[in-house]
């Protein structure tokens, strides 16, 4: 990403890599970075421009602004900053008039600007006017006006549909353009993501500058599991808000396993009514978040995970099973021994009628059909599967399996779609047409883009599994030095971020998706060289205060379930501990506790936020102070020092805070060792920056200390304290 | 209300009049006064077992029990208290086994049960046992289980419905027994309200208590207006669960008024399709929401307010009106001008068509028909109009209501269904079985009464005002002087909250109905003498945390709304300020600012508690202080006093760390002289509290400090300071 200055008052020519997180001017003197010690006038002027364009945040601007996903390209010009007031309007292009689309876009980006500034604007719908590019040069005299620009209504289901738009800020003037209302859509959330203040004038505005953005994948989608805990409408409709707020457009719909059918099906209602235990869509609830979904270019594909992961199908129809049934719901996880038998004929002709059925539901070209994970006992065991094997000449489970999803693509090629799966359906046999999603590794896509299969990556976007921002952040679906050809590359569609829903409960799904899949989404929109994982994490914090707007809870709800947790008393000292607890990350909590979906998930550990910001801040502190340290200067960076001092002194005192609520609610005693572990390791911690702070190399770790800092890495309540390696890191002891 | 104890380890019996917040036992010694001084062996044991009830919370005993609304009756045994762990199983009656509403409510409490323990219970679904009250004799050796016994399935439109239920608690067994289900829902209410902790054996407890329990009032209501802010679904269903939590029984939903039409209408598509934006419920969503109150015991009435706040109606169908039209919908607030046209007969067809289509959503005998405000210049202006009534005989408009009320009831009564309006409906003309809803005044009701008439009190409950929960809690509708002969206090069904939303969209209509309808729930069910203030606040504080567990967001919103208003920044300095701000009661804040229905509701008003928590405690404090210095012991209650200068020296100091945020952020300079006035009175309240302590007389306030009080009490950006009074009350000054 390039950010340059189109003029500036000083006349040079500002080339600024902040994705780096370092900024260059080029000046007669040639190209020069810039340090936080320069204090030339040009270099005063110059940082009173930037922090308007919101990439960083300069000390004493008091900006937050900043962009997520980062666009393509952002220059600044030295023009005044546009004030918002309450004459502000909003005007869209006449030709547009009736792209019902855009008007209700534009009345949302009115309602939402309105709500973050108090101000009462006195036009309250948009109004329409010619559909030609304004001259900035006549405008000075006019109102404040935000004018659109729009060539006509998008397909958001078209994968090559132009998303692209361009913004112009001058002091009374915005244009946003775009070819498509979909880069509309776009550029309206860049722009509330732009809402700046401006110190000097007491007024919010925008800093004005020149943005052209598009996205670096096509494909860019969020996947809810809403089969194995239902998630009611509202949390569908509000996640799909916070999507295009981060500009994702794909809603990857899990709506069948072996815990739920969650679907309203005419056709064959035994598969809602005993797959599931009443909690499902009903058909006008799909048509509704289908287009709420379309009203913000987002589209909707809809998973029904076969042969494998089929169990709440065959509740209701046993007949469709490779074993003589009867089945039942399963409330536990992992993976069902039951699959569909791909032999009968009677499947496809009711699976013809159900994905007929589906399509009514689901405009979107795509369907997802599942594929992964299966289990292959049944079909060993009966004698009928295995002959039909031999007669067709299926030699093993995996042609089988093959055999099966070329039936549905044909099936679902009739209805006019293609067929999505997870990567076990690679196999020769299967169409080209097919595309490949890889969950299972980077290899998985590549190869099947190799074969010349169109692919979506999810490996690495597993945000159930509790990983870092920065883990995800860093998965490029197409790294520099990806082993495939320039033609190969274009058939890698995107990524999906996965949320599947064993440990999250409507409660706690936001906190578990929001924000880290807006990291997920810089990665699929943003240039790859828009890496710095500093800045993604500072903008990170400000974007995820901003998602609230939409009514999510990933903020919310962490007080709430700690007031909960200790009957409405005072959270401080518990709050203290499970900020720096994260929930163990990976596969390790479903093999504890004999977890089924009926078990609550409303202890510590499902309050505790993956990737926790206060442990990630006390990390980058000790990166700081051991940065300081190793050059000999931690004795005078006085702000560093206090601040990790703080932190510390904080966690020591703690438990004798928290003990009396730990001792008082029985379901805090899992996290009794947590809370002795973290006061144990913080003494230690203020131990270990005394002694870089004095070079004073008589003090020493003793091997007590060595193995409280150990006994404290491991996790109770399924929940680990995210400090201990860094407090380790300061003891510079060898980490074993 | 009674509580007293059937058993005791020392033989007395144990009166206790909590309501009157003093705790009384009778002994050989005759009726005795506890007090917190009393130290006897038996004292420690009364209170050992006291607290498991809940009623209040002794020091030290760690019990934050509470139940709202108070029962009619709970007796304590000396029993052990029952302990819940992972073998807790819950038994329905066989007889009732096909009653599908309390099988979903067991299970619905068995997963809150579990949500607030954190237990992994092993049975998840109830079972079913024989239908008798088991013998508590017998039980000691099972596993710990709560047996429901009910006879039938409760009508809950029946207004005379059995809502009563009993409970016993015994050591490893729990009886919720009630004629009806609709009992069962409210014991299982009372069970959660009771959960407990046992200090002692570090456990999930119920006390070993006896309840009897059935309401006041068979008509508890809470109207919601989702015409001016139309209310997403999820709002609604989120308020029922709390309204079930609180032993409300009917929702009264505002469905039509000037600024929208929210239902649709398959027969008449021009009133939802023209006479809103858009925002309106689906027939489909207005079914499901039906079903969801009468799962929980909830009827659903609606309302369809005329012949005036008709203009949604008129949009659409502009040959309904009084005037020529065209009409268009209302943005802004107050009475419109427009009302239908009682004379003519298109109209009832019209109505009745429209009514019938009302009938197949709504099952509830009961249809609201508005008929408040009905301004008269449109029939005064209509010749057509006054020449009807003048054939007629009808001498002024009210009688030209009367007759539209006739027409209007006679068509509800083919319908089967019974017709409410607000009580300017009253006159002689109207038949007996009409019901009026009184929110004029208390008078309307016994005048309703006495003539007759059956009657709802809303008066005293507009919840919309931001008043206090006391004034709300001591309402009684009717007082023990009322002028009602018993058979006419028959006819006074209940009461109703009542939240209109000119000033609440749906993040912040939560904030404004809980917790304070609570105490309105409290005063409509629970026996008039449970009046204390002191314990209602006491209890309302526990309840409004318990009530997050449905999706509420009064307490966290809170906090997100703070966070926008600082873009993200830190929100100390900003709460402390809010915490002991409310928004200026009553209608004022309409008068001010030019609201319209597109006006932002996330200002710091909008952020601002009602009845603000943190002010009333201050409130308390500075009664105890001044009772304490009156008796001349200010200087030797140290609490009290630490307690209030801590809350003084707190804002004193406060507006230094504001005033940054409101210099950088536009939307809150309008609280800039609040906080300016807060600093001032606090530093004023502090040299009030050390003139008290120490009884120094030459301390005096001049006055400067006087007009700074004065000052103090003004409004800006619609809040006030709510401790600007108490602080004058500490200076002893005389208040003008």
């Amino acid at each position: 990403m390039i950010v340059y200055c189109r003029s500036l008052r000083h006349s040079f020519l500002l080339a600024s890599f902040l994705a780096c997180g370092r900024l260059f001017f080029a000046s007669e003197r040639g190209l020069q970075e810039i340090t936080s010690s320069e204090s030339s006038n040009a270099m005063q002027d110059l940082l009173g421009i930037l922090p308007k364009a919101g990439h960083r945040e300069i000390q004493g601007s008091n900006m937050t602004l900043a962009m997520m996903p980062m666009p393509l390209q952002v220059s600044f010009t030295n023009d005044d900053p546009f004030l918002l007031d309450k004459d502000f309007y909003m005007e869209l292009p006449e030709d547009d008039e009736f792209n019902e689309r855009l008007l209700r876009a534009a009345k949302r980006f009115l309602s939402r600007l309105s709500g973050r500034t108090g101000l009462f604007f006195e036009n309250n719908s948009p109004t329409y006017g010619k559909n030609e590019t304004p001259s900035f040069f006549h405008w000075s005299k006019k109102l404040p006006a935000l004018k659109i620009r729009c060539r006509r209504k998008g397909d958001e289901m078209e994968l090559e549909e132009d998303e692209s738009y361009s913004i112009e800020i001058a002091s009374t003037l915005v244009v946003l353009e775009a070819d498509t209302d979909l880069g509309i859509l776009h550029g309206l959330e860049t722009l509330l993501q732009l809402l700046s203040v401006d110190p000097f004038r007491q007024s919010y505005s925008w800093p004005a500058v020149s943005i052209r953005d598009k996205p670096r994948f096509r494909w860019r989608g969020l996947l809810i599991d809403a089969s194995r805990h239902f998630m009611p409408v509202d949390v569908i409709q509000r996640n799909i808000d916070a999507m295009a707020t981060v500009k994702l457009n794909v809603l990857h719909w899990h709506l069948t396993d072996d815990q739920g059918f969650r679907i309203e099906s005419k056709a064959y209602p035994k598969l809602h009514e005993r797959g599931s235990d009443g909690n499902y869509y009903k058909q006008t609830e799909i048509k509704d978040i289908v287009a709420y979904a379309a009203e913000r270019g987002i589209r909707v594909v809809p998973e029904f995970d076969l042969p494998g992961h089929a169990t709440a199908w065959l509740v209701g129809y046993p007949e469709l099973g490779s074993a003589p049934g009867p089945y039942e719901l399963s409330p536990y996880w992992g993976i069902s021994e039951h699959v569909m038998d791909p032999t009968k004929d009677t499947l496809y002709s009711f699976l013809e009628k159900f994905l007929h059925e589906m399509t009514t539901l689901f405009p979107d070209p795509f369907v997802h059909m599942g594929g992964d994970e299966v289990k292959i006992n049944e079909w060993n065991e009966s004698a009928t599967i295995q002959n039909f094997m031999v007669d067709h000449n299926l030699s093993n489970a995996h042609e089988l399996q093959a055999y099966f999803n070329n039936r549905i693509a044909s099936i679902l090629k009739r209805e006019g779609k293609i067929m999505i799966g997870w990567d076990e359906i690679l196999h020769p046999n299967i169409p080209k047409s097919i595309i490949i999603q890889s969950w299972r590794g980077h290899d998985s896509m590549i190869q099947a883009a190799q074969q010349g299969y169109r692919s979506i990556l999810s490996n690495g976007y597993y945000i159930d599994l509790c990983l870092s921002a920065e883990t995800h952040y860093q998965n490029d679906p197409l790294p520099s030095a990806v082993n495939l050809t320039r033609e190969e590359q274009e058939l890698v569609l995107g990524g999906e971020a996965t949320m599947w829903s064993e440990f999250v409960s409507p409660e706690t799904i936001d906190s578990r998706i929001w924000p880290r899949t807006a990291a997920i989404a810089e990665r699929l929109w943003s240039p790859q060289n828009v890496s710095d994982v500093k800045d993604m994490y500072r903008r990170l914090d400000i974007i995820g205060t901003q998602l609230e707007e939409h009514g999510l809870t990933h903020i919310k709800n962490y007080d709430m379930m700690l007031r909960r947790l200790v009957q409405g008393s005072d959270i401080s000292a518990l709050k203290t501990l499970v900020d720096v607890l994260e929930p163990v990350p990976g596969y390790e909590r479903g093999q504890q506790l004999g977890y089924t979906s009926f078990s609550p998930l409303t202890r510590v550990v499902d309050a505790a936020p993956p990737d926790a910001p206060v442990a990630r801040r006390f990390r980058y502190l000790v990166d700081d102070f051991l940065q300081l340290s190793s050059t000999g200067r931690a004795d005078t960076n006085r702000t560093t020092y206090i601040e990790i001092v703080e932190c510390l002194s904080l966690w020591k005192e703690n438990h004798g805070k928290l003990s009396t609520s730990i001792e008082r609610f029985p379901v805090l005693q899992e996290i009794k060792q947590l809370s002795v572990d973290l006061a144990e390791v913080a003494v230690i911690g203020l131990k270990a920056v005394e002694r870089l702070r004095s070079m004073n190399k008589r003090i020493h770790f003793s091997n007590a200390e060595r193995r409280a800092l150990n006994r404290a890495r491991k996790a109770h309540g399924q929940s680990f304290l995210a400090v201990v390696f860094d407090i380790r890191l300061l003891t510079l002891e060898k980490i074993p």
